[in-house]
């Protein structure tokens, strides 16, 4: 294909785009295919000879739509948002046209510089205090990752890394496999399943704790596990503490764990993925009080701020990042350069080594939309929310399980966790709409999350009257 | 920005980029700027009121290109390719527009299928052995994940859980930390440098390997160090070899290792990031001979089969990839539906649980190309790389460091690392050609790899003219 044809394929393809999202709720939310639907629509092999154009455009339909889950149609309203808007669509055709590899400064310049702007644009948003931020003569920064469970992995391998240095100044004879034996972090049983994952991988014991009624994680259940664990010989060290859970959208109590950790010198460090977008908002940046304390503080654009997956943005305000991520400081010849240390070298902030130039869809979506209107989106989607939680309390059958603090509502059947499970059962043969559930300290129930930017009050309403439909059938 | 504007902006973007890839040559391969460059450039904040469509467009030039080092120039010729190709862009387009999550199957049917289909394609265009794909009762099969580095880390944690579940099972009180302190994994060091970095967040020993003298590291070195090793009490359980080295593009000659790692049995890993695109010509493929050993093999078709990154392709033999990537299996309620099984959730497969729509770009490649237009790309550059050869070693000056296997030449001034390092320093400094050096046992190299698919004979003896005028300076 040459420029000519790409000039005439990409008008397509925007256009094909176009059509496919202005369409999108003539669309099943979720598809109805089994697994294995695809086998008999494709072939074995990879082609010999090119395929038309043509062809590939005509198999899109009835191979790939057939089988998608359409996260964008307003009545999606299953797990969380992930993001999606024409300015990250017009950001990402850009980085793909430049396709560097941004490694290093050297590897490419503009694409270290840009990321370094477009975190402090943000962190700014977010009014992060200042240590978190890019400065002449600061420690601090940002930088954009894949997903929330690298940011968590690489931020206990940090701590991890520190707390094994400790020892090693103190017997430099150790052994890293004995200091890990005895190391210990924590988390909260409504944490994000990679949180654990994060443990597995840093071959480090995590310690569950119980949040309370609200699904809150609090200081002195912190407290407790650290007497204890103190008094078996193990040495806490890390935590990662929730702002907007996923299963319930809880909120950890950051302004009473943050200085225990301070007192006893464990590295907090704050998931808020989902709920982090909000804090652009002045209403809702108070949830984000106590980050003060925290080393590390992350949250997912690629959720609710308009920019395409991935774009996870964690912000250290380590005294030296390069020490702290010193466990992937690995530098051969092939790499270096003369410009080291007046810029970072994104490479040593992650796990991979490779990286697209992610930081454009973020200028472009920045620039775009410009705060005000992102911050308009997330108060529209809250109070869609508070919409659909007050139908919930309007009908006795029903109860709500939680607050409702962001664009998450939980709701559930009064009664067993089968009456539910049975009317999710329902809903999703119904199929007009998609939702998840999910449970805590054993009690089922249903999530309704404001998804789509094009989700309106009628949206909400559509969906109640599916739900209230499907409950009168279970004639409760 | 609505449907319709996003339409007409759309296609601009695609101009510009169709602009932009066409002139390339016109412009600098490495930009001319000292680090900090952007901060005069881009205001402080972002807008609180959005920027007009043009004031975006208009900066692009002044802000982003400025710095942009361009590796699809033809005089590029640093480091190892990445990919990029206007099929891949336009399925990258498709991707972004549908923006789904694809964490399990049910998040998004048509992005699990399509990648187990595109998997077992591009397993049969590398003629990898059947235990290797995806197939009716088999276990093998294959993955996307981000980059090699991301790979190497799985697959060294997989390893590791492998044997300390087996050390669990003769003793089911020992601790992780313990079993953990006794394994050694190894890997050579012309390896690239992720596989230590690997190690260091796996915390297990990696003992480093020294290759012979043509860069590939041997049976009997392995053998030595295994049987050393052992008699000290520790646990050799990992091997990550390579084929096609980072710095001399040396092949690791697993022909050797492989029988080795199955008799002690050892995860042989196989890192082929750059030369395992070279695989899918049937003159290329006995290099891949032995990989019948392996238990898992990986490469990047974004760095050489025109996809853009990231598309870093993992394939695992192993009889239960669920089991085996048991670090990463954590199950909460709203990840689980009824389909498991049947289709694999890829979120058990990898670090991250987020993941894109990345097979679409795989699969414009592969129809809009076909595979002998891929073949035919990899041995044109191959052969650009021999004729680049033939001039070096036609000039007194210099000497070839190693054999020309792929697309990369290392070369030197006869002499003193001193005078190769001048020499990089003037062609640098010249700009008009981009290379970096690395070096084997003390000795300092230059390194000129064919990486853009616009590089003709006429951009080989360019950078022939450029690198012989550069050293007429040096008086050599």
């Amino acid at each position: 294909m040459d420029a000519e044809e790409f000039r005439k394929r990409g008008r397509e393809m925007i256009d094909y785009v176009a059509d496919y999202l202005s369409n999108i709720e003539s669309r099943r939310p979720m598809p109805d295919v089994e697994p294995g639907y695809m086998k008999t629509l494709i072939r074995e092999d990879a082609p010999v000879e090119p395929d038309q154009w043509e062809d590939v455009m005509k198999d899109i339909e009835p191979i790939i739509m057939k089988g998608v889950t359409h996260w964008h149609n307003p009545n999606f309203h299953a797990y969380f948002p992930t993001a999606n808007s024409y300015p990250a669509i017009l950001g990402d055709i850009l980085s793909d046209g430049i396709a560097c590899i941004g490694f290093s400064w050297a590897a490419s310049p503009a694409c270290t510089e840009l990321e370094v702007h477009m975190m402090n644009w943000l962190g700014k948003m977010l009014n992060l205090p200042k240590e978190f931020l890019f400065s002449p003569g600061g420690h601090g920064g940002g930088v954009i990752q894949s997903t929330a469970s690298e940011v968590t992995l690489t931020c206990l391998l940090s701590a991890r890394t520190k707390i094994i240095n400790q020892f090693k100044k103190n017997n430099p004879s150790i052994e890293e496999g004995e200091v890990i034996s005895k190391l210990i972090c924590y988390t909260s049983s409504e944490a994000h399943c990679s949180v654990e994952k994060a443990g597995l991988i840093g071959a480090v014991k995590m310690r569950i704790l119980e949040p309370d009624e609200k699904g809150s994680l609090r200081g002195v259940t912190l407290e407790k596990a650290i007497k204890e664990d103190k008094a078996k010989g193990l040495v806490p060290f890390f935590i990662c503490a929730t702002l907007g859970t996923t299963g319930c959208c809880a909120f950890d109590n950051i302004k009473e764990l943050g200085p225990i950790c301070e007192k006893e010198d464990i590295w907090m460090h704050i998931d808020a993925a989902y709920a982090g977008s909000s804090f652009i908002c002045p209403e809702y940046r108070p949830l984000l009080d106590g980050v003060e304390h925290a080393m590390s503080f992350n949250f997912n654009p690629h959720k609710w701020l308009q920019v395409t997956f991935d774009c996870s943005t964690l912000y250290f305000r380590v005294k030296d990042s390069r020490l702290l991520a010193g466990a992937f400081v690995v530098d051969p010849l092939y790499l270096k350069h003369d410009t080291e240390g007046e810029m970072p070298d994104y490479r040593h902030w992650h796990i991979p080594l490779g990286r697209r130039f992610r930081s454009l869809k973020l200028w472009f979506v920045l620039r775009l939309f410009g705060q005000k209107k992102l911050q308009a989106q997330i108060i529209q989607d809250i109070k869609l929310a508070k919409e659909f939680e007050k139908l919930v309390l309007e009908d006795k059958r029903f109860e709500i399980s939680f607050d409702v603090i962001m664009a998450l509502v939980c709701f559930r059947l009064k009664g067993t966790n089968e009456i539910n499970e049975k009317l999710l059962k329902l809903i999703s043969e119904d199929g007009r709409i998609h939702i998840v559930p999910s449970n805590f300290k054993e009690k089922y129930y249903l999530r309704f999350a404001v998804c789509a930017t094009s989700t309106t009050s009628e949206h909400v309403q559509f969906a109640w009257k599916v739900i209230t439909e499907m409950t009168d059938k279970l004639k409760v």
